[in-house]
């Protein structure tokens, strides 16, 4: 069943090292198929370099395993929240990416500072804030879904499709597991980049406002203008 | 058409992931053709692995596609602009590499700190002013290349062939598309050694202007000895 | 003799520059047989490229060479103090990775800033005091191991398997070879996270206890749930 | 002639692009031959992928080319200047090997702040003064090898293999050019880790004399006990 999404989910695992964005088994891509409601996604703590389409979970949006004889990966309902709760989006990346981590470690949104980030993130992106006792000592990693919904509150996730949970790493998310990793890459690169922008010039201000509507609009909604389409 | 101009694009272009300087597609270089005054360049949003000489588009100095059943890159007019006014030109080179890219975010010069600098660029990289509301909601692309040709106006861009632009990234050109790439790869280490330097002594002070002028007009000029010319 | 453990040991030696561990042959593991109370190590000085089984040395605790026609590492005495008190560990790793070895230069603990550091070390990663000058004239790498294992009077070392040795650099251990290389590469991506999250946010606070004890006891311990097991 | 010195000034130099020392053109190995006074020597500007044998260049000690085509390195009067104070090199390599050139630029001498700089250096690595007008308008590459053993009056350059020249970038020495590649690798790699270390620790002290004493002291000289030998 699903074999197309399958297909889609393994190779998105894949290139999570082949873009440096993992060290062993840390990150998980999974895929959501609308019609049927069900989600494929990564066995837990199977490395890389020997993952197959077999080994890869199908559970419900509640978590039962529909198929796979492997336990899906243990960050499994935190992408069920976010299926649940993010309309349109069908894939979800969480990586340990180094760059993007520090920014979650610090407790701090990516700020807007370019046009690289405009391209693909319409405003900074945010991180959450910490989880209480009574969530972590909970259903944790559901309750990691749930301050991530909070976190977009005021904020489409369509338009800003990545987060950093705090003191943790980053989760991000697109209309396909392959952008949802695109987006994962380019979180890394605009978080090292911002970075080294304040080391540069500790008072550098954030884009202004109609440069990042000029380059988040050229490449996304009715106007685009960018690539072959 | 332009076959020999078409072959040296492509091998730029292709020279832009190979020397770390691109994510995705996030670049693009140009070659212009002084006699037919036409302009070789790289498709809008192609990924690198996939291109091919039958993907560059011809375009004439007012922007006209002459050949090809691409779309130009979207930054195709900042290109035109430089070629325009520029005398002498004949690659632009076009890319959001990290380094450069952090200190356009920072909107800050890059300054001559040592002779690795000095041998390809006379004096400091400068940095454009931010653009305006009226050029960001206007011919953005269009204005881009203005707004690097203003920052020009008493500097000369043959001996400093690389620019930032604002909140945005470089552009870089040379003789050719090959050279264009040279200067953006020399860019790139100048950048990431100036935040290193001051890093290391924040106090640090410009070379002399006598260490400047030997380096550069060593390699450049009619008293060169660099090289086996 | 101990074939099988040499073979985790050559294996685990050669993963050392794999995970850019180690610049030329700067760095060691050894195993350890609990039935035999015998260690395998490590030749001193022998380049990675070239190193086969024929090269390890197997030596006795108390540092005699038992088989093996090379010097063994001269770090070994180091080796051996470790695996003769800390209870239960089969495999130490000595490098100089590069960000490790910065902390260890600073003379500063790794904080645990963030869950990818509660995943596998329950606590700071310390720093063990200066050496007196008695120890460094005396048996220097004897006494190395003896500091390390003060610095764990109050602190289980399996719970932090890693050390970072004061201006020198840092050494591993786990419950075999395998495991040990495992936690030099966590350590150093531990250390260069640390060091970037507090140059995005210099008052960043360690994380939450809970929130750590969440992290290492879901993969360590009898209520562990990641993985397949 | 000299074909086995030319086999290792070779050799030497193809190693300078896979150690990640230089980018293009940017460095240089020669080696000494003490029986005859000659040097064997890079030519000047030659990509590292198209260079052979043939294309080396030998030269007395007075600069004159005694076999070869090219023109020798452009840098050669500074090797010259080395061969002739520095008793008992028999190799120099110059790069722009980004770190140490930022330590350059930054006008400061690399600490010795750890062990991995006491295995190899037997103290910090200094810098040369800023060069004189007079010096940078006369003979310059001459003049730069003076200023370097100017640095060396009160430290002897056997024991401390590298320099960083001021503005410039560093060069490095050995026994061979084998030798003198590899001590530019270490000193990369501990200028890297000594800027790392400032900005873990801003307060970090020099490492202790008894400490670098062991160490540099267990490799080097008449009662070394690292290695095979």
């Amino acid at each position: 069943m699903l074999e197309a999404l399958k297909e889609q989910v393994l190779k998105a695992n894949l290139d999570l090292p082949k873009h440096g964005l993992v060290t062993f088994t840390w990150g998980n891509v999974s895929g959501y198929d609308k019609d049927s409601g069900l989600v494929v996604i990564k066995p837990s703590g199977v490395p890389y370099s020997e993952m197959t389409v077999d080994d890869l979970v199908v559970v419900d949006l509640d978590g039962n395993v529909v198929e796979g004889d492997k336990k899906p990966s243990s960050d499994t309902p935190t992408h069920l929240v976010l299926y649940k709760n993010f309309e349109g989006i069908g894939g979800v990346v969480h990586t340990h990416s180094p760059w993007a981590t520090s920014w979650a470690q610090a407790g701090c949104a990516v700020p807007a500072l370019g046009t690289t980030h405009g391209d693909y993130f319409y405003g900074e992106i945010p991180c959450t804030r910490r989880m209480t006792e009574e969530e972590i000592k909970g259903e944790y990693e559901k309750e990691t879904g749930h301050v991530i919904v909070e976190t977009f509150k005021y904020c489409d996730p369509l338009m800003v499709p990545s987060v950093l949970v705090h003191s943790h790493a980053p989760f991000n998310w697109g209309k396909d597991p392959e952008e949802a990793v695109h987006n994962a890459v380019v979180l890394e690169e605009v978080a090292k980049m911002a970075l080294r922008t304040y080391q540069i010039n500790p008072d550098t201000k954030d884009m202004q406002q109609t440069l990042l509507d000029k380059h988040y609009l050229r490449k996304h909604g009715k106007n685009a203008y960018y690539g072959q389409n």
